[in-house]
């Protein structure tokens, strides 16, 4: 298990460093640099940071030593790396809630209404966001480079830093392209949520830091093919159990409204088996009803002003959950099959870890 | 001179390997990541580039040899990471055009536009450009990763690079406050406007890209120092010529609608000396007219429907240009003499392109 204190305790030291360095050039940036180093301190499941460690386990680095700080120094890359591309895709999404606060870019509107600043707040806020997400990503490039240079893992770390930002924007890319494009087809809906997931989630969440920590450690070709089928389907399951947060999650335990992926207009797996559920039913001769809710889904998705409960329970009522949760289990089960092509064998500690995150990924909520 | 030919090469090259990368994952991505591959390619004046190579030149490096093409690797490097800045500070700025062709915000949403997509183009636009800016800041970052690696020179050029992205990304921070805030006193208002030219563009501009080139080549302390000084100097005059353009200049130059600045609200060394002098002469018995220009010019700074020449006409009456171009000349001539601080002595030729730098970077345009 990667030590959360120890980890904390460097994320904190790099955010206090640049913060100093950006109140350095103006005092009066400690409002906005604040809500990003509150975002990164507070926030998120350090789930990137947990792959990354069990991936330099997996890889043969040691559990202690002065290469745990330089491996740590790349766990904060990632969590800076996501802090942008969550407070970028909350501009996106147009969310208003994030980790039960208010978004980056509505916060930052606020701190704009509070001063009594002159201009619209909203675009001020947006603003603000796009300068404090990109302030992530140039600190995180700067963590890893720290951190993988001390390890004198360049060579090995860099593609894999580089694959992995370059998927999850180009993810974000065709998340924006599927969502505005006119396609109704379930089949064509599908395989779209399928690829968005790989590359915008399950790449990034799951296989990319696993890899990375296996090749900071400099690990065999054998160990990271196994670590990254397994993180490729943790990856993938994982997403899948967020669609489903995002329908039918608790809001005190994801953060967000409920429902807010559906008045959002997000394609994923689960609507896209859902649609297809109701699409097969409508040719069936007593098939009305399911045309009559296929239609008032289509009408209601993307719709902020949509019957939130309502489009849940028509979604529930087509078996896409039980076929989601399905999936999520024989990913599961093939991702821990996977470890087994870890050479010379997995650590049983760091097994036992490999298998508690797939299921803390992955599990029912609720 | 930086191999013009050869540098575009190394874009060309590293944008096409980048371009593939993003269409493996979709080709539909071609329309959008086409759209930061042609502002790479066609545009800008490779300045920082230029100063990169005459930092490198002035250092030590050698101007042959394997070590040229990692030089121009970071030189692509500054060219991505400015496309990150432009692309992200036109939808700060709501910036329609840029380098005489619509910006990367309002090209992506012509794309949606043009390509009956669903949804709000302008939404999608600025989405779709947060995201581009996205990329070009993280493969910026990857090409100075391999080229200072290469060049064996990660310790030295890291915090040069780190401090230049920190710095660029809070002056833009700091715009954005500065442009928000209600301070009427000229004074206050010429401080301000010369700390954000300092880190928004002067640091950015020409002393960080010198400083680089320097650290790669590991270059003395003098020899940096010196560079740093003359860097800081015609990094704020160019700003201060931009300004001058912004207001008076020719859109067939500039790329951008005549007094864009003015209707933008941008806060300025010029607008702070045409109201400090609009301000005194108000004072002065026969100041009505004064009084009366300097309300008109406030009610017309950020007002798209202002009228652009009578307002320019108005800061042109002050005698704010010439007191602008003074400033420019005293810093040109500051910068050159601090060319004699580097050791062991400037190569002549170096020293001719850094005085024919300084020159283009400043002069008058017409």
């Amino acid at each position: 298990v990667i030590d959360a204190d120890r980890l904390q305790q460097m994320i904190a030291a790099e955010l206090a460093g640049r913060r100093a360095d950006v109140l350095a050039i103006d005092p009066r940036l400690a409002g906005p640099v604040d809500l990003l180093v509150r975002f990164v301190s507070d926030g998120g499941k350090r789930l990137r940071p947990e792959f990354l460690w069990c991936g330099w386990l997996a890889g043969g680095g040691p559990a202690s030593g002065p290469d745990v700080d330089r491996v740590l120094q790349v766990a904060a890359a990632l969590e800076l790396l996501q802090a942008c591309a969550l407070v970028h895709d909350d501009i996106l999404d147009r969310s208003e809630r994030r980790r039960g606060r208010p978004a980056t870019h509505r916060a930052a509107a606020e701190l704009h209404a509070g001063a009594g600043l002159l201009g619209d707040p909203d675009h001020y806020g947006t603003s603000v966001a796009v300068l404090l997400g990109d302030l992530a990503l140039a600190w995180a490039d700067d963590l890893f480079l720290t951190g993988a240079a001390a390890l004198d893992a360049i060579d090995d770390a860099a593609p894999v830093w580089r694959a992995m930002r370059t998927e999850v924007l180009s993810g974000q890319l065709l998340d924006l392209a599927v969502t505005a494009s006119d396609v109704r087809d379930p089949a064509t809906q599908e395989i779209d949520a399928v690829r968005v997931n790989r590359f915008k989630t399950a790449a990034y969440t799951v296989e990319r830091p696993l890899q990375l920590g296996a090749a900071l450690a400099g690990a065999p070709a054998a160990t990271v093919s196994a670590l990254r089928t397994y993180g490729a389907d943790i990856g993938v399951a994982f997403q899948l159990r967020d669609d489903l947060l995002g329908v039918f999650g608790d809001p005190a335990v994801t953060g967000k409204p409920a429902g807010d992926d559906l008045v959002e207009g997000k394609r994923t797996v689960l609507l896209a088996l859902a649609r297809a559920a109701l699409a097969a039913a409508s040719t069936a001769s007593t098939g009305s009803a399911a045309r009559d809710e296929l239609a008032e889904l289509d009408a209601g998705i993307g719709d902020p002003a949509a019957d939130r409960e309502r489009l849940a329970a028509i979604i529930a009522g087509t078996g896409a959950v039980q076929a989601v949760e399905s999936r999520i289990s024989v990913l599961r089960q093939s991702a821990l099959t996977a470890l087994d092509g870890v050479e010379p064998g997995l650590d049983p500690a760091v097994h036992h870890r490999l298998v508690g995150l797939a299921e803390a990924a992955t599990a029912r909520v609720h």
